[in-house]
């Protein structure tokens, strides 16, 4: 099997340098360019920050970058303000993009779909890349029609500000979309420390714990008859961003249209 | 809406009696008969283990209690040898049959999926109805697809004789139809302590561990670049079979042939 | 080494019955009389819940067990009424009490306290028995003198009234008396979801989980510099009684004064 | 309250440099000097490694650096070469030291620990400075005496080459020294799938999970009747080690001999 040819744009970023050590460690996928926004070298080795043997060649034109190394996937990890044009070059040169920042309009995302439809080519935009988060609210979601009794404990740093998680948000709004409405706990329940019961999402409760030496965790759990299903999701450090990328430019080759959200391919 | 009509088949046994309790307290269900091989009384009050208001007539035959109470559903939590005949009895009076035992030859099942099929009747035959442990099952195996790298933990009372679980067991057989074969763990790694890196079960560990004070418990781990997903399933008590049934018998309302097995049906 | 003679007072009640199979099957001890307040049998194979080889003598006077059956210990598990009479008739006759009841008075406590220093017989009364909750209790206030962020689980069966429960509450004050005063959190953070945080106890936040399926559930959480201590305690029946009732009627064997509450001995 | 005067040995590797960040962010400290093998730079201000307002003299003789900042504390996180002669230059210049390497004969310690008593300083000596490591340990032997029903899972990144991991043997081994001879488990049980329960350590069973993703994590499960009680560390990151340095320098200034092993002091 050939294996496949990756470009990356962001290279000096913190996401952008994992991801190269990442396609540069796999062993069906090849670095063959990187995209930056100025002349900072020859190759990556030019560079303090990537070994010496990283000798992939940097380029500050895509339609150059395109035409020296024909990349198959172009992984874009830059700013919102360049990677909508960064898409639209890639897809009009037969690169199929893998996105991983926010901040296209409306507008832009239905552009975007209609010329990888015409090209037929794949096009993957993920505002989260970390797969074992999206498959547990995935799987929440689906348990959630057979045990609607669910109670959310997200656990996260001291340092963070808002309460609960957006993830936590997100997840129980997966669930609703789904559950039978129900008024969970005993009717006549009392709190005599007020909150200790949580914060209330359309019955369902969500509880944010904050501790140093956390980073950000989050369990799911449903109650049934004798039974308890739990669904939790560890991330430990910026890594775990990592797999989903790697999925994503393997899945990109197979498909012939844009999709927003890895929820949507998993 | 009108309640689905159901009759219950071993209610003098420890799972019949706690589905008696289930169907009578369900608020969409009406337990209308229920069916002994001897006679024991004329209704369940008159059994010394269940309350006074149980007023539900009791029958030895099948034919009759049909005919008097006209069920939606038969819940049939006898044994094997009788359950055959109770199931093909009760398609062929038009009741849709739920089954919590297992035992049926092949030849049986075909036999009954056929009559199934053609009075168009839906028939679940179940020989696990913790639905939180098949929904662990199943997410277990979509997983999988993802982050193929796999432990799991079973942890149960110290009375149990065989390690590891039969669900454990099943959960890495359905894991390993859908992973990409890997060996997990350094190539060199090396137990200083034989055993201490559990079963190997195609590459994936099992470990069992046996405490008194535990009921039964699984937790399968999946780790992926810098992040965690378990999922955990605790049954606490044979109330865990009860959400089971009762979702069953909502369902085979709804289908119209024979299913083998809750997995095939959430 | 010659096995401790038990006697147990209130064996019909629920606790009581699981202690008389406690003792019955105890390597290191013999069940020699049970008391109750009125005439039931001769002995416990008498009464349906016992099995006929349980041939221990009843008796509704303590004088006549006493003389008849000299017992080491009495472990008496009735009710608030009974449990001071019975402990200073017991003391009075050279037994030692084991004592699962509360609602003494103090000046109760102090003259039983008084006779049994005069006497030099140990005397055990504590609310509650449960080693691994009272171990829990115990770590937990040892574990915030060095890492003060703490917060607090507690999980129940969603048919509880109060939030938070009350081992958390007391968690909690034994944990206060010996941490540094602070303010955990972000002093910025806020809840988008009123409640979120949980419940607030000096600083410490105190989740409440309620769900079906639960029994009592608690973890402590302390967080430090890039880790996270955890104590958890799983009550899952009654019989998490019973082994405490067991250490106690070996302890109260070494002993030679009153002593109140289990956290005192272990 | 006059702050503690810190100088740190070892300042340029990977814990020396946390401890740097650690005693300038302490509140009651304050770090007033460094020493450094080799001439470096005039202040750590010098090194890129650390930030321009980090103006703390750098010495490269103990003798030189005492004279000129008096510090109160020395931690030496050096290598097993230097430390021996900086523990004893720092006692004989009257200064306390805390210190994290291994590597001391017994002769040495012996005369350290000479040295401290004559000279009534506390002197630290702590293989491992995780508090909720050894925290956990020490709850653990204790649990053990109640609770002699124990199972231990450690957990790790797939990178660790040898299972079970020195934690979990050490916490094994502090469990054996108190709790009762047993063996756990059925008697008759047997594994289906060889080492499916785990090594055996005098009849508790330890189980090694590896998964990429993982840091290090244990819990200690001990199992009741009814009950369980787990304690659980996660390490995230080396920073676990900084809040065991901060308190050693806290408490070594109350101490007047030397210590081995943070164990003692917790």
């Amino acid at each position: 099997m050939m294996s496949i040819r990756v470009a990356i744009a962001g290279a000096r970023g913190k996401m952008g340098a994992e991801a190269v050590h990442t396609v540069m460690k796999h062993d069906k996928m090849e670095l063959v360019a990187v995209l930056d926004y100025k002349e900072v070298g020859r190759t990556l080795a030019d560079l303090d920050m990537f070994p010496a043997s990283y000798t992939v060649p940097l380029f500050t034109e895509m339609h150059d970058l395109v035409e020296a190394t024909s990349p198959d996937v172009l992984v874009d990890l830059t700013n919102p303000h360049a990677v909508y044009n960064h898409t639209k070059e890639a897809l009009n040169l037969n690169v199929r993009p893998v996105i991983g920042t926010t901040g296209f309009t409306d507008a832009q995302l239905e552009e975007l779909s209609t010329i990888a439809k015409e090209k037929e080519l794949g096009c993957i935009i993920a505002p989260n890349f970390a797969i074992g988060a999206i498959l547990m609210m995935k799987f929440a979601k689906e348990a959630a029609k057979y045990l609607p009794d669910v109670e959310i404990i997200e656990m996260h740093h001291d340092q963070k500000l808002d309460a609960p998680s957006g993830t936590a948000v997100k997840t129980a709004q997966l669930i609703q979309e789904v559950r039978t409405q129900k008024t969970q706990g005993h009717p006549e329940e009392k709190e005599t420390i007020e909150g200790a019961r949580g914060g209330d999402f359309e019955g369902m409760r969500i509880h944010s714990v904050r501790l140093p030496g956390l980073v950000a965790h989050q369990q799911v759990l449903f109650g049934g008859d004798g039974q308890l299903l739990t669904i939790r999701h560890d991330s430990l450090n910026r890594n775990s961003f990592m797999s989903g990328i790697a999925f994503c430019i393997e899945e990109v080759m197979k498909m012939d249209q844009l999709v927003y959200g890895l929820e949507n391919i998993i």
